[in-house]
């Protein structure tokens, strides 16, 4: 039995370790698969990290925090909404159950007939990457208590204040 | 410390086994990265298996085996051998050693800089896909000792040999 | 003979009926071309609809309509403005004469030599599509006048007021 | 009620014309569709023709004959098998039977839940594209009465013959 | 030896000249590659102009300077940043430094162990593409002095105004 | 005035070098443009060397020949052959006649309504670029004198023989 967390994890935050520990203890029997959405981009204002530095912040995290029982995977877009679950439901292990809070994600594979969960969410407003991605650029030290401290070790490794500065702002930002 | 064992595992045999095996055993400090190549392609001849399909086998023979400390990842072809191992080092999780017998898997991650180990070869006229395929196809039961235990009863539950004799040959079969 | 029409109909509005009412009873001897551009494009703020659902779309109102002497045939896009004609030439029905108000398209086929015409616009601000999407997205009930009745019945149908409520919104909006 | 019918169509042929002469009459109350398969496909030796030709040999055919109550819409290839059905699913009108005799088509829709119904098999070795395709190349005359008059007169119109002798053989020919 | 100057050349204005200029002076024994970046791109607000007529800018001003030893070379987008500098290596004569003063191109190249220079901006204010393709599409005669007078020459005949006027401005301008 | 000679150039043989002097002799006021085709395809067995080697191959052998008003450019595949001259116009500089004995391109460009000009073959068949690859790849001497002198050096820098070995060999070899 197999959940699936899909999220682009740009970084890993510590709103995520807290819904990987709910998860994992609500559901100790389930092997949770981390998707790693928009694997393929980097180096961008929105998506910074490449996939492989993203697997390195969350198999830090989760190993500092003792959880197991998880894969993370990373899944290239399609850019087809209408076939990304398809797209997912073959290159994944196979999973039965789907946890998200973003409403197109919920649309597409309920749509699918899969189950949909929302896992509760932790303090949002304060974790949630557009805002720390704002702050590295900013080179404000806030970034660091929102992310676990593997993260902000790993980050400062990447120089991710400067890597931030370097991309070109989206038109979003 | 991670090793990468990349095949198309089309469908995952007693061969890949025993290099798993044996490279856990070698190297036991080691995480064993099974990159899942042409991990988009399936229901072709020479890919008949889904990558999520392939990661059930691998999944199922290496917890048969009691074999641990390994995660599979699917890799998506690029259709460009020259930027094929950039490709590879920004999808899946950092790795420092490449294992192969493959001569082109090998040049191109040569010419990276990375070390490259050919791991023993266990009987591999014996255990190689295309054979395995064409057995299939064939309707031979001769596929079944092929595989581990684990893979022959999943190939039925996918009732594998209908799936391939369905599947028009390439031409170099 | 055959003249075509390109539009992306998200959704289809009684602006694109008039229009095609008109151009049947101009030019009754042409088959019309209804060329559905960014086919593959849906569950997206700005192209919520698939191929299939706006294929749906005209051809229930064009039926209730008594409008005959159409096709209607999906234009996936190409990101390369420059052969995007030859693209629609070499994938649709053969045309000899286009309909658009659309500065870039005409530019694009005026450069390949087409013959391209304005039809008459019938209150474009009333009709056109981004109102129709915002009005759906906030649940005003204003849509429903501004699309043909089977339009109306169709989107409920889809329940387009949820999905349009469930995609993230585009710069531009 | 729609039905689907997918075919290269390279060109159409007089077996071609069985099969929808056939289907029209034993569904009277059903739309056909013409899928035109590996619709971007064109000047190669297996694909000679374009879509927009093809579509010109389907409307010409069945004009001459009398067959009405069809459509016939271009799919271009997606080159990932597993989700083929669902590209085809999202650009084409909504169908609920699928008219095929090659095995991979059924595999593929059946595993998605579909009807798929084989269509009589009209003389196949005669009329199937591959020989007359052949048949072009050689300049022998013998294609003629393959195909519908009205194919032949277009193909004669488009130089047919040269054109295939222009294309490099592939390596299934 | 080479070196590399990326640009997109949208269009090649006074400022690119003066740094080829300067290039050229300093280092007389390098031949200057001008990397026509976004070639793909065309007809779209960012992208008016299509890489053979970024190429005839470049021709015809370079020449009529009497600045030589320099060839332009066409650089498609890979829309993966991460490979992107490989994609160039692949693509380009081969260059042993780069030219730029484009932070995110200075990251990509500094990660992959290429000597990158600033080369001094002339005027950057004055002479930067977005004005001039602003200053186009108004209509004001403000974009003649900020082109070289070959380029000036050349944009009339393409009637640059007219098409930059019939493209819809991106969520950037 | 230009025009454009197309070729993959696996290697840039003696056979090109004999085509480029002649087309230079015959035409002096015209600029060649030398389109590397296939210019993404690398380390295969049809196409072993990026466009980067072959740009190398093309530059060292026609200065070694003292051959210039030359420029050699990248032409990536489009997969589309109906639109592939429309994709060659786009990207490379303006040019008004065609260099080719290959059909298809004959066909294409004339389709297009270019000027089509076969120039001799200089020994086809002891210079064609698949016999010298089969010779590379055999590790015979053989393939040295069929090349460039530049070439032949060029060649034994990249160890192209080690390479031709470890690329698997296409159905058509």
């Amino acid at each position: 039995m197999r959940g699936l967390l899909v999220g682009r994890f740009q970084p890993f935050h510590r709103g995520h370790v807290d819904v990987v520990r709910h998860l994992r203890k609500e559901h100790p029997e389930e092997t949770l698969i981390l998707g790693i959405g928009s694997a393929e981009e980097s180096y961008t204002s929105d998506n910074p990290f490449t996939a492989a530095e993203r697997y390195e912040m969350i198999a830090r995290s989760l190993q500092a925090e003792s959880l197991d029982q998880w894969v993370a995977i990373p899944i290239p877009d399609i850019h087809r909404h209408a076939l990304w679950v398809g797209h997912v439901v073959e290159l994944l292990p196979t999973f039965e159950r789907v946890y998200t809070n973003n409403p197109l994600t919920r649309t597409l594979f309920e749509r699918a007939g899969f189950e949909v969960v929302s896992p509760p969410m932790f303090d949002r407003e304060l974790f949630e990457g557009r805002s720390i991605r704002r702050l590295l650029r900013e080179g404000s030290t806030g970034w660091r208590e929102r992310v676990p401290a593997a993260v902000a070790h790993y980050l400062r490794e990447l120089k991710a204040e400067d890597r931030l500065r370097a991309l070109p702002p989206t038109a979003t930002e």
